[in-house]
């Protein structure tokens, strides 16, 4: 059996994090206690409301095959939630659900690129984004983003590389790097998307995570909404990451291609996890927020002990359940750093390397075990990079 | 915005038989009682067991991100079960669990075609088939079947194609024909994928509905488990269409770069899903039985209602869940055929032309509604077509 060149591509970037990953669970089946601030998951679950919900559905025989586009109610219910957050004129028709977003992602990225056509990206980035592009055999090329900016990308960075491409993913609220993209450079975005006809595809999964500044959809910019598409998912704002429950928002004729593409290649999402994914989202922002203000706490506890620190650098984390550390001045990689933290302290954090080159010397710390053992590793890790400096 | 050319090359084929589909719906909805008997979805929903199975693991926790290739007591069930039917030694390592049989198509596709690349499918064939092969920018082509030959296939029509291909897809019992590929068949397939080194895709979503001779894996014959992939679902045998479970089974170094290709498009299907799947799996085949009688009784039905007319042949049916009617006699397309039905005796079913060229002058009657009202169906459908004769 051959296998194709291009699903063979998808993995085969240099550094590969995810080994602390699964060294961390290794040692702990091996009985040994490890602090894990790796993967982007609640330490909370899903509300019980939403699960009665989808049970209630399901056991009133809400079991066949579902709209491929997502029922009506949903679509209706999250477009009524973007038209609201971001004040541009939004209908069903305007949103497909999704296989998560992971599988928005994947969707828009085949509706814009051709074999051998270029998708930019902004990196560091979320582990997925190349692979993505290059499954469908086309070139995923980073634009570079800057610690001494806070990872605000720079016109320079992006605009030689607009000149080539087709579509630019981007973040905001911003995984890894915790960072939000200001309207100003949101708008540099949008405006050089239009000088070189790049579609803008705008991941803003973490739109309910926001500590500081204020979140805007790039969507809601002049001329924008025909030109870009956005990703959304309950996954970070409901704690319901295993549900699979993502979106894309766009222009009708873009939306109805993508529907082409849902029916043949995962159609739909089940019915009953839909009727809890729009009870979800009709029943107010008090879980949304509950679920956000578990993060906001740890990050005032970070923001804490990690102020005045030399040896560790917090890039200002303005939402998302991350904080980005500059480890620069301990002297080691964020590999190294990641690796000995593991070994040394049993604490598993992600290196900046696994999300590209701009986060190198960097990781990346996931803020997700309980305030009391979060404290304690940060405390512990600070002590970690101290000790590599003396 | 520009929209790619293979996003926007899935639909187009001529015949749109789900015309027909749209109409029924948009006469229910007008108070009209149609006869539905269009689509592949049981009448019975699923069982409140399998509900339960779900709802207890959701309740325990079980809503994070589950494991991408699928669980591993799931992909161990499966390949248990693959193992039982075939005989051909399977472990969980040759399980990838997706969304859906559909996604399993779409990734088995991926990984065996590039751009440009042909895959081949037998006509006629389930809706899908041809754009899932166009999305990914590669070349589909029908292999002709024939309504004199039962819808065997023949090496006359597969070995000329075979020389240009990467892949071959069939499905077996097959839908929409009811059709059964013999043991001889299936070795003059093998036999040409190999000679051709062609990679075969088995579909083998209805092995539960046999209603007569034997459904034979290809994986089973003389060295093709390393040259075929076995596409498996959860759909049709356990009532369970909503649900989107469904698996490839193939080489361990192929299932290893699809989960590579799940990573990036859907991250896996839920955990709780995944846990009812397993339940129901594993919870013996009298569910599987009572699910496939339901169909087998009607098809009894329709053989009495069938014997010896002349205006309306049934194609020897099998397994699966369709009549194949050859309606050529009456001089009418099975579009015209069709379309008339609907608007003269509010009986809806699916055009042959809508599932490919070698299917004209026939219709696909799904066995999917209760027993009473598929007799008077039939037997109106019987009397519409005498009256086009006559």
């Amino acid at each position: 059996m051959k296998l194709s060149n291009r699903i063979q591509s998808i993995t085969g970037d240099g550094s590969d994090g995810w080994d602390i990953l699964y060294r961390s669970r290794d040692m702990i089946d091996a009985g040994i206690p490890v602090l894990e601030l790796t993967i982007g998951e609640h330490d909370n679950r899903t509300d019980p409301t939403i699960i009665e919900e989808m049970y209630k559905s399901a056991k009133a025989g809400n079991t066949g095959y579902a709209a491929v586009p997502g029922s009506q109610v949903l679509r209706e219910a999250i477009a009524a939630r973007v038209q609201l957050q971001t004040g541009v004129p939004t209908s069903a028709n305007n949103v497909i659900v999704t296989t998560g977003g992971q599988a928005a992602l994947f969707a828009a990225h085949l509706a814009l690129l051709d074999q051998g056509d270029t998708g930019l990206f902004m990196d560091p980035y979320y582990a997925t984004y190349p692979g993505g592009i290059r499954s469908i055999g086309s070139h995923g090329v980073p634009v570079p983003t800057h610690s001494d900016h806070n990872f605000q990308p720079q016109r320079a960075d992006l605009e030689p590389l607009a000149k080539t491409a087709k579509c630019l993913l981007i973040n905001s609220p911003n995984n890894p790097t915790g960072v939000i993209y200001s309207r100003e450079t949101l708008q540099m975005i949008c405006d050089v998307c239009r000088e070189n006809d790049v579609t803008l595809v705008s991941d803003e999964v973490y739109d309910t995570q926001v500590w500081s500044g204020e979140h805007i959809s790039p969507r809601s910019l002049p001329n924008m909404s025909d030109n870009c598409f956005v990703i959304g998912s309950m996954s970070k704002s409901h704690a319901m990451t295993g549900w699979r429950v993502g979106w894309i928002i766009g222009p009708e004729h873009a939306i109805e291609r993508i529907l082409d593409l849902s029916t043949i290649n995962t159609y739909g999402v089940p019915g009953f996890i839909q009727d809890a994914a729009t009870f979800a989202l009709t029943n107010g922002s008090a879980l949304e927020t509950e679920v956000a203000n578990v993060f906001r706490n740890r990050l005032k506890l970070a923001e804490n002990i990690l102020e005045g620190e030399n040896h560790v650098r917090l890039i200002p984390a303005q939402g998302a359940m991350y904080l980005m550390l500059d480890i620069r001045a301990t002297g080691l990689s964020g590999d190294d750093f990641a690796t000995e933290l593991l070994d040394q302290e049993h604490i598993a954090v992600m290196p900046g390397e696994s999300f590209g080159a701009s986060a190198a010397g960097h990781i990346r710390v996931a803020m997700t075990i309980p305030d009391d053992q979060f404290t304690k590793a940060l405390t512990r890790l600070i002590a970690f990079a101290k000790s590599k400096v003396s």
